[in-house]
Formats: C-alpha cells, structure tokens, sequence
C-alpha cells in the first residue's frame, strides 16, 4: 500500500464509535426510497476537524457554517429528492437554519395560568415562521430527510464511504453534492500526544500530513454511476478556475462549483467538462434574502435528469 | 517592550471591527448596574480560534461547546447578578442552551388557516419550556443579562479588557468567572499568509507562538478589586491540582476551579489560597440532570460576598 492511500487511511483511522448505528439508518434510508424509484443526494456541509490530542482539547478546524449545505438540502427536498443530510455537528441544519435558539425564544408568548399554561408564536412572527415550520414537517413525515453527523475528518471519511456503499444501488439516481470544507491536511495517529499540550514546554510546531484524495476511489469505485458535485472554495480569483478544471481532469467526475470565500453567497461557477456556467445575484436579490443555493440546485436538478436520461437502465 | 508581552499583543493586533460598538454596550450596561449597586459578573464561555491564513479558511480551535459558561449565566442571575455573557459565537447560550433549534421546532404545532395561522407549543412541550422562557423573558425585562461574543483569540482579548476598563468602576462588586477556553498559542501576524495554504505545495507546518498570560495585567492593573475566578482544565489527573496551584501563586488572583476534560461534568475542584474544595455530583443528580453549575455558581457567590465584605469601601 502506498503511504498516504485511502486504503491506508482506513486502515490506521478506526471507525467512530457511532458507525454501525449510522450506517444502519443510512442503509434503511436508500433501500425505502431505492423502492420507490426516488432521487437520492447525498449533501455533506460543515467543516471537518483535526485533533491535536488524543483527549481533544485543541484542533485545526475548516472554515464553514454550513450555510451552503444546510440551505441547498431545503431546495433538494423541494425537488422531490430524498435527503441525506451529512453534516458536522452543531452547524446549520436545514429549517432551524432560519432561526437561532435565541430568535426562536423571542417569538414566544408566555400565558402563565398554573397547569393550564400555554405558550404560543406572537402573531407577527407567525409570518415568517409558519412556511418554514410546514416545510419542516411535511419533509419529516415523508421520512424525506435523514440527518448524520460528523465532527474529525477521520469520521467524515467513514461516514462518506458507507453512504457510497449505499447509494451504489441506486445507480444514476443517486446524486452527491460534497459542500463540506474537508481538511486536506491531518496529524498521523502516531505523532497526535495522549494529554493537553503543555504550554511550558514551549510553543509546538504542528506537522501536518495530506489527507488522501477520497473523490479518486468515490468516482471510480464506490459510486461509478452517481452524479458527482465537488466544491472548490478559494480565497485567490487568479486560481479559481484554474484549480476546478484541474480537479475535474484528474477526477473525471461531474462538476465543481467553484466559489470565492468573500463572495460565495452572490456568486458561484459551475465548472463541468464542457461549460463554465456563471451564478450571480443581482444586488436587490442579495438584499431580499435570496438564497443563491436555490439556482445552484435548480440547474444541477437539471443535469441529474440529463444524466439519468443518458445512462442506461440497470 | 519585551517580545510576547501583553502590551506588544495589543499594539500588534488591530481591535475588531464592532469593537466601539461593544465597548458602548459595556460602558452603558456596568454604569446602569453601578448605579444601583448591583454585583456584576463577567462570565467568559466558550473557545477562541487562531487563524492560520488572514482570509481565514483554517484555525485552531478550543474544544469548548460553552456548557459550563451558559449554564453558570443562568445561576449568577439567579443569584441577582447583572451578567455580561462574553461568548464565542455560535457557542451555547443561557436559556437557549436547553434547546437546540431543532428540538424547538419539534416542539410547535402549526394550525394552518389561512390569515388566521396560529403557532402553539405542544402542550407536553410547555411543562419543559415554561420555566425557561419566563427566567429568558425576566432577565431581559430587567436589562440583567448583556451578551457580547467574540471568535479570535485577539478579539477575545479586546474584549476582555474593554470589560474589565468597565469593571475597574464596579470594585469588589465585581466577579470575574473566564470560563472560557483561551488559546495558549497564536500564529504571529508576519507568518499568516494572506490565502489558503495551498496542499501542492506539500503539507504545512505550524509555527505557533505563546500567546502572553493576560491574567497578569488583569489582576494588577485592570481590575485590582475584583474577585477574580479562572479556570483549569487538563486530560491528566496527576498535573491538575499541582497547575492549579502554581498559576494561584502565579497571578495572585482569588481561585482556579480546576476540572478534567474526562469528568468536568460531575466533578470539579475550586483551588483557593488556602483550600481545595471538591465538588462532585452523585450519580443520581448526573442521570436527573443537575448541573454541577449551580453548586459552584452558589459557592463562588458565598465566597464573592465575603470578598466584599472584607474590602473597605471605596
């Protein structure tokens, strides 16, 4: 095996103590909607972390709320897909997303009457409130939404491979859509201390090694068939493009939205073999609170149907 | 100045960009409280990042969720305190805290009619929510709870300061509880590149500083009078009192409550010079959900209004 393989990492990097639990609830997820001939996405959203330290106090984190990811899996559901919602915890989720626990608690109208007490949604927050709330239910009761969670990148691979091995069945339909801000650097097993750092000791020097490129076997082992969206987030204009097509080339897989950090929300652009396809938000739409990851999804709907289209039945 | 002191720190690192807005809202709400002679405590809560590039897409972090600093903000109002609740953004928050976003929304019922939509909380959520919402509602009715948050280590300590320039006023009356998990390492600004770190050019290694003990300058020159509480936490049980200890001596200050990452939720240890009191919660009280805060935010509160006793009066 070479150093620095997917085989390797797997290999040294054991399973999260939640795997078979995740692993159970995504396999009974792609089989109902495999049934049903549903459209599976696969969504992934948040950052991955790397420890420090066995007993984590320290970690190098990815930059990312979750915005993308959390308000793209909305626009997936309103499409008819079947969601898998991979995200790291404690980031955005789809629906809360619109409201923090504190505006969520400020909406609140308390009737304190002893054991009759009732709690209801100020009238003028119902407004906002309600949509949001009917979209949630309506998404929980087809059973349309599944969420898993991760917070190392380590649990993050594991997590991504057994999704994979699911949607392998669901063939052309299954679309994977890989917003998270993956690490691409990790400390080996073997150099990551057991306790705290000690500051007396001086100020560390942190060795960092690559993380393995999983999208290598993803595309070519785990999930030929799928329709396959990486993201490449920059923060240099010069490289943008550049880097997407490069990754595109050497992947072979469907398209990468590629997105500047000082304007990922009013712009993006779709890099695919034959197209750069540009996504702007006009200044008014910034304004009004529209979500650039409705057009995102929209146009990527789009070519999934293609794709399906084009492919041979299984 | 001597390299890594905490005046080259503050000459070095530009104050954030909402820090006047910040230092108002401070000025104002200690002022308001001085008046009435009220205590005031400085809750810190949650980690602070470094940033490895200055279009940040990488930091370290600090693992802290802001459990202990949420939960304490409850019971110092509890106890009549005015709260300043300095915390990382996106970190847990008093009140909130017991609800994440989506447990809200599982709470709600929607009756869709139209204009006339209403939103009721369930009415087996009410019983949970109830007492919640009307400390929420009676601790912002009273003006008693100010929040300010922070994500850098260098915003972290802009604040700090501003607080305690606030809170030199407030003499004895004032608590300092830094909760808050504080970076002990920085990437000094002449080392962080402008854009991310590219993986071709190979894995990166991180140089990182020692961040300067602002504790020092915060017990001598800002905030002499004040009852000043710090916190310890460490992975190895042999080094937690001996360290506890050793920054007591070190700084001065009135007490270190010394926790391990493994158990801080049912055992703590408050250091004081001439004491070690351990808290520690029975089984029972884990498994019904007692939070180890409202012991320690009791005892602390005890020993603050002995402190002030024993202080001539200004």
């Amino acid at each position: 095996m070479a150093s620095g393989s997917w085989e390797e990492f797997f290999a040294v990097h054991l399973p999260p103590t939640d795997f078979e639990d995740n692993r159970s609830l995504l396999k009974e997820f792609c089989k109902r909607h495999d049934q049903y001939g549903n459209k599976i996405v696969l969504v992934t959203s948040g950052g991955t972390t790397v420890p420090l330290e066995h007993n984590t106090v320290r970690f190098v984190d990815n930059f990312s709320a979750g915005t993308r990811g959390s308000a793209s899996a909305e626009y997936f559901l309103e499409h008819g897909y079947a969601v898998i919602f991979m995200h790291r915890q404690k980031s955005l989720e789809p629906f809360t997303r619109h409201f923090s626990g504190q505006k969520l608690l400020d909406m609140l109208d308390l009737q304190e009457r002893g054991p009759n007490t009732t709690i209801t949604v100020k009238p003028d927050s119902v407004f906002a409130l309600a949509p949001v709330l009917a979209r949630y239910q309506a998404a929980h009761a087809a059973g349309a939404l599944l969420h898993v969670s991760f917070t190392t990148v380590s649990e993050y691979f594991w997590l991504l491979r057994a999704a994979c091995e699911c949607l392998a069945h669901t063939g052309a339909r299954a679309l994977l859509y890989l917003a998270a801000a993956v690490s691409d650097f990790y400390v080996p097993k073997d150099r990551v201390p057991t306790h705290k750092m000690q500051s007396a000791s001086g100020p560390p020097v942190i060795q960092l090694n690559l993380v393995p490129k999983m999208l290598a076997p993803l595309v070519n082992l785990w999930v030929p068939e799928a329709y396959v969206v990486s993201f490449k987030l920059e923060t240099d204009e010069n490289l943008l493009i550049t880097k997407a097509r490069a990754a595109l080339e050497k992947y072979k897989h469907k398209m990468v939205v590629a997105n500047l950090l000082q304007t990922r929300h009013q712009r993006v652009i779709l890099v695919s073999p034959d197209a750069n396809q540009e996504i702007v938000l006009t200044r008014e739409e910034v304004h009004a609170g529209v979500d650039i990851e409705a057009t995102i999804v929209a146009e990527i709907v789009r070519l999934h149907a293609d794709h399906i289209a084009g492919v041979a039945p299984r």
